[in-house]
């Protein structure tokens, strides 16, 4: 064949420039509502800025309490729907690392502005962290039109099993405000089958 | 905050050089077997030149037959514990198409060596394609060690309830076989609990 009509083989993941303004990686962020505020800010301000989807995640260390990286969801400016809050940020975390899993013996843990949808689940137990923390639930996705596809009673106790501590609904108010407010000024709701 | 010390914040995605030569992205592939033999020899090679683990798939546009990009595991090699088969595939189609769906009129088909796990379960559904063919069980990868995740027969209904029709076990023997080769070459078992 010949190779000049071979398409491009590759894909780039990026944040926005302005999540460099937002964070502190130096200082520790000393507990959950510190951690929380930083993955519900990261939502709101993707939507201000009109640089994705209204989802934010940060990941941090659990002996340091330190950012480890953080994600927000880029499906519709990098024309790639596997990229969600949760996908973005545990792929950069691995990259800092260089390694595939972000499992250590004191443990990581992944902060989200809204309950993960059926990928990001998976992708959660696959990424090594033992703590998950959510703040939007599934239902106020769901709420505004967003799928959040076929997560169930029994997958949060898969992962729950896997030794991954869950807490979902912490900080929920504030993480719904923001979802209501893509929907109230007139955000995409992207799912894959309306494309 | 110190820019100098932001880290990193990309990740690339890539598939491995040797792809080129096994792929025709001028003629069709005219038939389910012609395009499932693609997928499960994506797999093996992959697995024979050390780039992934033993996983492949492939995109093909429903109307014209024709190949739209392919993926293959990539988690060891590129530190990231999320670009399996068919989310490396889907991420590639849509570069391709500068598109956040692959939906269209017609439709695109994902074709892969083994049933998707959870995580890629539901990337499927945000792929748009509306076609899922699989050829390996999640038991046949169960049974060299691989954690599937939390898929259920309602994961399934879901996706068939959204419109996308679901064949599996088409040439499982054959997919099966690179599985337990990989195994059998002392292939790592990577889950993200145990990296």
């Amino acid at each position: 064949m010949n190779n000049w009509s071979a398409p491009a083989q590759q894909a780039l993941v990026t944040v926005p420039d302005w999540v460099q303004s937002l964070v502190n990686w130096q200082q520790p962020y000393p507990d959950d509502t510190a951690k929380m505020t930083l993955a519900i800010e990261l939502s709101r301000q993707n939507v201000l800025k009109k640089t994705g989807g209204p989802f934010g995640s940060a990941i941090f260390d659990r002996a340091s309490n330190q950012l480890l990286a953080v994600g927000v969801n880029r499906v519709l400016p990098l024309h790639n729907s596997t990229l969600h809050g949760e996908t973005v940020a545990i792929m950069l975390a691995e990259q800092r690392l260089a390694a595939f899993t972000l499992a250590s013996d004191t443990g990581r843990e992944l902060f989200t502005s809204c309950e993960p949808c059926a990928m990001c689940l998976g992708a959660v137990l696959w990424s090594g962290v033992n703590r998950l923390v959510c703040a939007g639930t599934a239902a106020d996705a769901r709420a505004i039109g967003f799928d959040e596809g076929p997560v169930f009673n029994q997958s949060y106790q898969y992962l729950q099993n896997a030794g991954i501590e869950v807490v979902r609904g912490f900080m929920q108010n504030q993480a719904k405000a923001v979802l209501d407010f893509y929907a109230s000024s007139g955000g995409t709701i992207y799912n894959g089958r309306n494309g």
